[in-house]
């Protein structure tokens, strides 16, 4: 277990970067109340914060070489009823960058060191106060840009998955308990574990951490934003049906940063949920099989990436009926869900075209609003449809994921061993790495390397 | 004076706009303790906001349609003890856009109303808790981004300013109600303030509020930055001088936000103090009289904006003698501070060159760290003569020195009405302007006009 140095004190902003109304300078340790005392002045005598009670606000001024540099409000938290399980104070001053930086100067002359990025949230996990996969919650709920990623995070930052992973984690040990007894008694040859019994026990548990590793995909899918890739001949509008979703929701789209533009092309918020629309250069124009095929090749590429696919085409243009059953076919052997959209219905001459019963097949103009709402609503009906409801634990953390599976082969070789009537030492050790693995996830297990790549990725001041 | 509604409940995110360990939302207003308790659920019961003391700190969850929106932290404040002077509650949530964004919605829904920029503050001074001078302080402080413009906003924050402009209004009041009780008597032909007397007063007035504006040039300066022409012949080292100064302070250099490129080029800070750097195209080698004319004076026009000039000369390249006397007379004729910098004395195979015993001159190579701190010491000591001092009051405001102006017109015009024996009832009213005048500064006299001017400039959420 990773021993940390937390006499120390640190400090930190808490606060968006730049300017506001007000900035939080947060400081926490042994000797954080003291060190706040002295450069903090109370507005009335005798409301020194080191004689404050937990939880009370005090209003006074930080001083600096006996001038006053702020005006501000000191919030007293008292071990271990706080974030981070230790003494906090909470500065809470006006938001001038200049006023921020000189005041974690005079904290850090008076002997507070400036935090590591997510130190705060590594002391709340060091003192017992939530296990790592809640602390790894709360960074993905500061990240958190839509209602889906969010109520993810808040799941996780909660314990839900924290619970059911204690809850495989004990049964593993009433099963490890049992065998490791019969090790204490191996001449005697009793078994004290049923083997039936702890096989259905085990597949049971094999189908737990089975189903919390598949969620992944759609954990991933809510974080990171579900693909949806617009295909189809060049000119048949596809650009424009992005450009017009994405105006449509402008305003509550905000700039995720990180997301590369070379491989996510524009993040769409819709009913709270988060996607990557991938859009596509055109299909060109068969000229001959093999620029067919790369055209084909090229966008079956992204439609590979995409979890959606809208495949556009021209109802102005003479289409040739042959051609788009054989895309819908196409479509259809991906196994994902599509959906094959006519556009530019407002130009159109012609009456609808039926390409297939079994299609899903709408016809659209981009300058009519209820049009693009009719989009909208396919391309979350495809998400609703998944196997995995609003209330399910999700995993959304690729190392909880690699956990997972590292823990499912365990459990499997533990199957495996009790079909096989394998014994008892390697049963228990594979149900112990099953245990361990499990372990790495809430963080009973764990270590300076993988903490650091942990709290590496927080914000300082959390 | 300006009658605003202020039954209504005002919310807005304080912190810095982004995505940041913490985010606090502000609540002002009656209902803002009842609105808040709403959506807040306390983690222990009989901690509802409505029953909190002034002061406390309560721990609990945001709930929105029976989930839980975040965990947080809400401070109660109760009229008149907060910033506002009304009912106030702070929200301390995880600093997420989406649950910063979602926290209003809901605040919103419950009957607050989105703050506009500064509104916290009108708020402040319409409840009498500032006057106008010090909420226009809280505007610069949170702006300041040097020391100095810390220390002045600081000063006029905490009354300074308003201290001596209301000694001032109470003097002139005093002297009109001596004048307008003769008005009352003006039949008996009765002075009750003696002119003598009187005049002193008003010229001692008029040498404190000219004494204010003066110093507008000086505040005006520390806010905006002194500025600082560099000049010189092509390729003598006027960017490298620049960018080693910048690289140097680079680290504390923060940007800016609405200084125009064109005409600031660089922010640089020395000592505490704000400079603009302003650059400036090499004169050109002369090639008859009109083109060095042309140079010298486009050159001149940048010195005329500077407060500060910085020549530069080639010491590695033949100098003219003559030209360089020629050119210290020129800077001289100017009447500011100037310093003449010999460059690349590192490759300079000459001796020194002493232009004038009258000129100040130093011999710099850019590579030596000593050199550049000594050229920061010479533009410190340039701004450390000036007839202000630190502890002076000092205007920064260009509305306060308008409202200066107006008001010296006023006292002068007293002045001249005392020497020629000017009747009382035109004394007076060029008192009760002067005292006008003073009025708009602290914000006695108002219209909506102004105040909207005022606090449109602020941010939202102060």
């Amino acid at each position: 277990m990773f021993q940390p140095v937390l006499q120390d004190t640190i400090c930190a902003i808490s606060t968006p970067p730049g300017t506001g109304g007000l900035a939080v300078i947060r400081v926490s340790g042994t000797d954080a109340i003291l060190i706040c005392d002295k450069v903090f002045a109370p507005r009335k005598s005798g409301k020194h914060l080191l004689m404050q009670p937990a939880g009370s606000v005090v209003y006074g001024t930080i001083q600096s070489n006996n001038e006053t540099l702020d005006d501000v409000l000191a919030t007293v938290f008292r071990a271990p009823h706080s974030f981070t399980g230790e003494d906090t104070v909470e500065i809470s001053c006006h938001g001038s960058i200049y006023i921020q930086q000189q005041i974690l100067r005079l904290l850090i002359e008076q002997g507070a060191r400036l935090a590591q990025p997510g130190e705060f949230t590594q002391r709340a996990f060091l003192n017992g106060k939530m296990d790592l996969s809640q602390a790894e919650a709360v960074a993905d709920l500061i990240a958190s840009t839509s209602a889906g990623m969010h109520k993810l995070a808040m799941n996780q930052m909660r314990g839900g998955f924290s619970e059911e992973l204690k809850q495989l984690r004990t049964q593993l040990l009433d099963i490890t308990s049992l065998i490791e007894l019969e090790l204490d008694f191996a001449e005697e040859e009793l078994e004290f574990a049923d083997r039936t019994q702890l096989l259905t026990l085990a597949e049971n548990i094999q189908r737990k951490i089975s189903h919390l590793a598949d969620s992944f995909n759609v954990g991933n899918a809510v974080k990171n934003g579900i693909p949806v890739a617009i295909i189809g001949k060049p000119n048949v509008g596809k650009s424009t049906l992005l450009n017009t979703l994405l105006n449509e929701e402008r305003a509550i789209v905000s700039d995720i940063p990180g997301t590369t533009r070379d491989t996510i092309e524009e993040t769409l918020h819709i009913g709270g949920q988060m996607f990557r629309i991938i859009d596509t250069a055109g299909i060109r124009k068969p000229t001959g099989d093999r620029i067919e095929a790369l055209g084909i090749q090229r966008s079956f590429e992204k439609a590979e990436k995409a979890a959606i696919i809208l495949y556009l085409f021209d109802l102005t243009k003479k289409n040739d009926m042959e051609d788009l059953l054989t895309t819908s076919q196409w479509l259809q052997s991906l196994q994902k869900p599509f959906l094959m959209i006519g556009t530019k219905n407002d130009l159109s001459p012609r009456s609808p075209i039926q390409i297939s019963e079994n299609v899903l097949q709408i016809q659209i103009s981009c300058k009519d609003p209820l049009d693009i709402e009719r989009v909208k609503n396919e391309i979350l009906t495809f998400t609703q449809k998944q196997s995995f409801d609003q209330n399910d634990l999700i995993v959304t953390n690729i190392r909880h994921y690699e956990s997972l599976c590292n823990a499912l082969s365990a459990i499997t070789r533990v199957i495996e061993g009790l079909q096989t009537n394998l014994s008892g030492d390697f049963l228990s050790q594979d149900i112990r790495e099953c245990i361990h693995h499990i372990g790495e996830i809430t963080g009973e297990i764990t270590t300076d390397e993988v903490l650091g790549a942990i709290f590496e990725r927080f914000c300082i001041g959390k």
